[in-house]
């Protein structure tokens, strides 16, 4: 028996209703499996948690998540509740931080069954490498003066190892799918950290001759990501245009409820986190309508991790067939529940366990 | 007689050709008028002009400049020449900047006889104004070590002055129009620039209640921009968030070879500049294929500039059933020249001066 101990933090709005569905699932793939065996242990740290205690997590938060193998997230912010940058920095991000998840992967392709906003989506498949621990998302930064003279000074700190280590990781990637490689920039408008982000990937890819690169700037790449989304295999961007981008991705495969993310420690010192690309939308919680999809490939994406990547295969083919055949949510054309499209993944999983 | 003195910088790549086909176009314009006289001045400074005198334009260029009425730009860059930061930041961003062109407005909107990437573009009609004089870009940063230690450090700069400036300007003209304006803000992970950019935000609508406003992080709208357009009006957006979401605008469009620009200076002690949003595009110059229509919509921002809207207007009219009529470019469908689109859009205005 594999055991694996996850931590679940369903979080704000939809992260409550997704995140359960999406256990569901994990529940029947353990049973096609067998052999799998996964305990929860759920955690309401979240905006609400916020409110009542002054903090996002406990102060002992991190030493508690530490000892689990994987971090199963829902989402983070309710702005009616808690600022975001308070509410992500509280939690979201501190994770990916104090936890080295150096490395953001989101994934997007043509997806059977779905919509695209895009006349020719053109069966694309991408991934995205988001470099995830530093770049614009920093503290370093602050105010001085007050009214008709105030400042506010941003910094974006861009290391060496971390935005290697994102290059790197993307160059492997690329090898092992079709081969090719693109650099999300803004050289020509922000000088010091782009053209530097620009000279660690002119650098990299010499030790990488098999694989092709190109560099776009952010600005036309996001338009490419409309225009002819099927050109691109992988990308490495920074911590913002990983976003950014990623958010036209989902937009592009039909909803951003459909993509999925995983926030990797690459060294092994800590859990790796799974969390959609999608927010909590507090507009539509609580209505049993959020699309679990992106939470439950977000799901798959935890098992590939696990080395579990030919069930992480099943997960998705079954999820495209259910949607396919659509069982989907209102976001995508359909007219089914959050719960519903589960139930439906988990018993077709059932019905290929019992074959 | 109404006469405009107008600086010419047709710059590198397809500028080259756009920039020709459009001062035709505006010589058209000026016959339908009859009381309208443009004065060109053409200045070759480019990336050529680099190679050949270690700068993008003389010493003496930016009081050149001064005197004219307005600058109208093709485009700046060819990176096989000049490092992009160098050549942008040599003259198009110098200018942008010594100029105090503080607002750059970037109009998109669905646009007759072009074929939109998106399903359903849904006669979307939006203004992005971008804040044009600080934030990301700046030339505030540095490096410090090197090897495996190497650190670059970039600071975007946020002004109270700036942020209000364009604010307001979209207040303006968010009350000229369909009375509704979207902030673009990432404040859930840039957690210094972008709370003072919301705070600065919630305080100026204030004075305009009669304005519906809303906030969207830079992610999720730049999705929104792909998936429901027509729910914005006029977004205001700081420099480089607003730099992505028109090249996304121009991308759904149908071809961002459409999309016009221009860079207001407020405060009238300097010319504005009209450039469009496309860049040099190298890989397509030389081949006589190059869209005009970005170039001449932005020849349209000037003359509105003038005062001309009702002429402006005429023009964009034009341009748009010659499109309907499939008089257009590769990009978008057609399979006629540069040349060939802006002769048609002459001929036509010139029958429209002889009724
Ligand atoms: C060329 C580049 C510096 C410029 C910018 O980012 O401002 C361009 O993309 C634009 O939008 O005008
Ligand atoms: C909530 C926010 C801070 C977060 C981010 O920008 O990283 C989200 O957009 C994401 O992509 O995971």
């Amino acid at each position: 028996m594999k055991n694996y101990e996850i931590a679940v933090i369903a979080g704000d709005g939809i992260g409550k209703e997704v995140v359960p569905a999406s256990l569901k699932v994990l529940e029947a793939v353990a049973e096609i499996h067998g052999g799998l065996n996964f305990k929860y242990k759920e955690f309401p740290w979240s905006s609400e948690y916020y409110v009542e205690h002054g903090k996002m997590m406990p102060d002992d938060g991190l030493d508690i998540l530490q000892n689990f193998d994987a971090i199963f997230l829902g989402a983070i912010g309710n702005p009616d509740l808690v600022p975001d940058h308070v509410s992500l920095w509280g939690l979201l991000i501190k994770i990916r931080r104090e936890f080295e998840q150096q490395i953001n992967i989101r994934p997007a392709k043509y997806f059977k069954g779905l919509r695209s906003p895009l006349v020719n989506p053109n069966d694309f498949d991408l991934i995205v490498v988001r470099e995830n621990s530093e770049g614009e998302y920093s503290e370093v930064g602050g105010k001085i003066h007050k009214g008709e003279e105030e400042i506010a000074i941003q910094n974006a700190v861009f290391t060496r190892k971390g935005t290697e280590r994102a290059m790197r990781y993307a160059f492997e990637l690329a090898k092992k799918r079709r081969g090719h490689l693109s650099s999300a920039t803004k050289s020509n408008g922000i000088v010091h950290s782009m053209p530097f982000w620009d000279s660690v990937f002119n650098e990299v890819k010499k030790d990488y001759p098999e694989v092709k690169t190109a560099s776009y700037h952010i600005d036309a790449l996001s338009a490419f990501f409309v225009t002819r989304p099927q050109e691109f295999d992988v990308i490495v961007a920074s911590n913002l245009f990983g976003d950014i981008l990623t958010d036209i991705s989902g937009a592009i495969m039909g909803s951003i409820g459909i993509a999925p993310a995983a926030n990797i420690n690459l060294n092994g010192k800590y859990p790796s986190m799974f969390e959609p690309v999608h927010g909590s939308a507090p507009d539509i919680f609580g209505k049993g309508i959020a699309n679990p999809i992106g939470q439950i490939w977000t799901a798959k994406m935890m098992l590939d991790h696990f080395g579990e990547q030919e069930l992480g295969q099943k997960l998705l083919e079954t999820v495209e067939e259910v949607t396919k055949d659509g069982i989907k949510t209102g976001d995508i054309g359909g007219s089914f529940t959050t719960v519903e499209v589960a139930d439906e993944i988990c018993n077709r999983l059932k019905k290929l366990a019992s074959v």
